[in-house]
């Protein structure tokens, strides 16, 4: 029950550089080649951060990144592949059989040991049944329909930095939940590392200073702030 | 265990004749107005067969259809949410308690009495532990991890006609699963009902003449055709 | 030179009942009919109020409407089809011969008569130009390279609230192109007539208190609210 | 005139590799990185070739180019941003004033001597126009109102694999216009430099055996080949 795994698998070569340069272009009377050759690492800075100040973001489309996640539960996979502008590719319950249990288990049944024991004897039920089906011919993609949400899934996603963005101001909300935003820490963490100034600020729009929830506000945006100071930027 | 329920809510008002009035403005000098006085019933239908026979279906985009859909596994929704030119609202298990069993048993399972019996029972062990968290103080959003894949869901989607058709290409075929292959039939069955000249010849690349699955084909193309027309367009 | 000219060609059937109808599906444990048949008038105003002041904006996207648009310049034209989330149909260049002038000039031109002037010789010369080629046999498709940005052009759009939405809190900000400005204020003056309380408050973020673009803003919140309210509300 | 050029910017590392691993991923019990570590090139190819043989492209949108684009004409452009599952940034009208006549000659103009010249007089006339009206101080924004559409463009665009399988098979299309065509193929050779089997047999329908036009086919797909063959892959 260690959370999500994510690894960085691949992205956009340079992918702070090639944002820099094709925000340049719309501005610019000169070429492609002379304007890639000419381009300073103090003017990719200063064009990625006006870019974000002034929330002209198409440019960040320009650079993709390719994760695989594992480690989530089928319930935390169904609210990421809503994400429609991205791509997925998720592993087959219905080509793959599941022989053994690989299940996330929520905080709030974990921390009570009587409920955690009856959760997980419920597992080890459901695999066993799931088991049985599979051994006396039903197909596996029917079987799976005993396997509950918490089984775990794995995937490849890509995201550009817009769309990433866009991710994280949703789903490190404190009303998000708390699986989908354990791995929006880990996904941020992740492409920070490669790309610090396409993510900097990422987050709910609290972070900003005003949270667009109205009415339905947390009210804790100053914890929201330290969380992701301490949860992903030291230790993804 | 009936089965998929689709319902059409709502869909763009005289959907083949906007399709057509659209498809025509392409090619021609005149005004909107004048084009949408001037369309007859037959230049409606022969437009709509040219653009068909040419594969142009970029027009159909404007023609948008409402569905309310019940009776499906989550299994199922999350095949059907995969697809990313589409809208979504999906009763949310976050929010909502599911205090009785209401699951979909695969035909393959409900055909075997004894396998059935275990799965049912299974089922029922699952819910009561759903209702003893919930009633323990689990949120909602937590117990649901112990629901299976078979547990039903509702939603409302709305796809254009043109994602509609490639939807029924992918997901009427005989390599699709059976469940969404029934939602597919039943969704077909709602949108020929109002617009069937948008439809016409809707479903898997067979139904024309040749598989695209190469040599993955089922090889059977005849049935395929069979099914539509008895399963389909008699008994939607 | 009267500005862009939009009519409302079709969209879905109610579209305010069928956008609270799906919001509504989202937390609640009754079947779809069930919630059709008891939904008052009430409830939907509540519920899209309460969407909108929390952003949630995802059912809205069950609503589209299909707009004629013509009398814009292809100038305008490019910068409406950059909006992806959305369907097009255009009058096309390549297929239809443009025989007279029909073009549309800039206000900064057209108040000063010696530059509106030599604006409509050109224009004169363009097109007299482009009918010679086309008279000597060069394909339409051809001879309008000729033609001006100022062309004007005819299309079929087709949107959903959410992103007309998001289409106008762009496009209706003062740092818009004046052109794509007065389409903009025709296109909401349009939809607002049948589906008012899916666009209340739309336009730049300026309107609801706080202007996105920071460093850059043009200070004008309240004359920008006052166009609205004039310019659309009254006299689309 | 020589046409468009096309530079490959920036690309997602090792396309091939990481499409073949997500690939891979949907069928496997294993995990990310051990799926990762145990590929071998040939299966990357087998891979590949299997999933072009299904026609199961979806793990292509992983790989992700990004593409600067100059020497084409707004008329091109604005066919190219029609493609809407795609990032594009293009260099603005609005705020680059266009000096110097700089524009594309059909080659059905440029092959008839007397026709040539009245078209680049035509070209000088609005140029010099254009430069009076800046000089005289209308915004750039509205003086390109009388750049024609046979004006010369930049841009930067990005698509993944399959999205650009889907353009080539349209634009390579003989019964596209010849400058997308050419931009396409331009576009084709800088991809498959450097990712040959993610594009190995793109093109239109007629290379694969059939064409999709039915009725309206060119009936040319022997030339089609040749000219991809010649075009392309020997002297992108």
């Amino acid at each position: 029950m260690s959370g999500p795994s994510v690894q960085l698998l691949a992205h956009t070569a340079e992918p702070e550089r090639t944002v820099a340069l094709a925000a340049r272009l719309c501005y610019s009377a000169r070429g492609v080649a002379d304007l890639a050759a000419g381009l300073s690492e103090a003017e990719v800075e200063s064009l990625l951060e006006k870019l974000l100040a002034m929330g002209h973001l198409s440019a960040l489309e320009h650079a993709q990144f390719t994760l695989g996640v594992e480690g989530i539960s089928r319930a935390c996979s169904h609210q990421l592949v809503r994400h429609r502008v991205a791509s997925y590719s998720q592993q087959s319950q219905r080509y793959v059989a599941l022989r053994r249990v690989q299940a996330v288990v929520p905080p709030s049944i974990e921390d009570r040991p009587e409920l955690a024991a009856a959760f997980r004897r419920a597992l080890e039920q459901a695999w066993a049944l799931y088991g049985r089906l599979v051994d006396e011919g039903v197909p596996a993609e029917d079987a799976r329909y005993l396997l509950p949400n918490a089984c775990e899934t794995k995937l490849v996603v890509s995201m550009n930095a817009r769309e990433l963005r866009h991710f994280f101001s949703l789903r490190l909300c404190r009303r998000a939940q708390w699986e989908v935003r354990a791995l929006a820490r880990a996904m941020l963490g992740a492409v920070e590392a490669v790309a610090p100034r396409l993510f900097r600020g990422a987050g709910p729009g609290c972070l900003a200073g005003s949270c667009p929830e109205g009415a339905y506000s947390c009210g804790q945006a100053a914890e929201v702030r330290r969380e992701l100071a301490e949860g992903v930027r030291r230790d993804p």
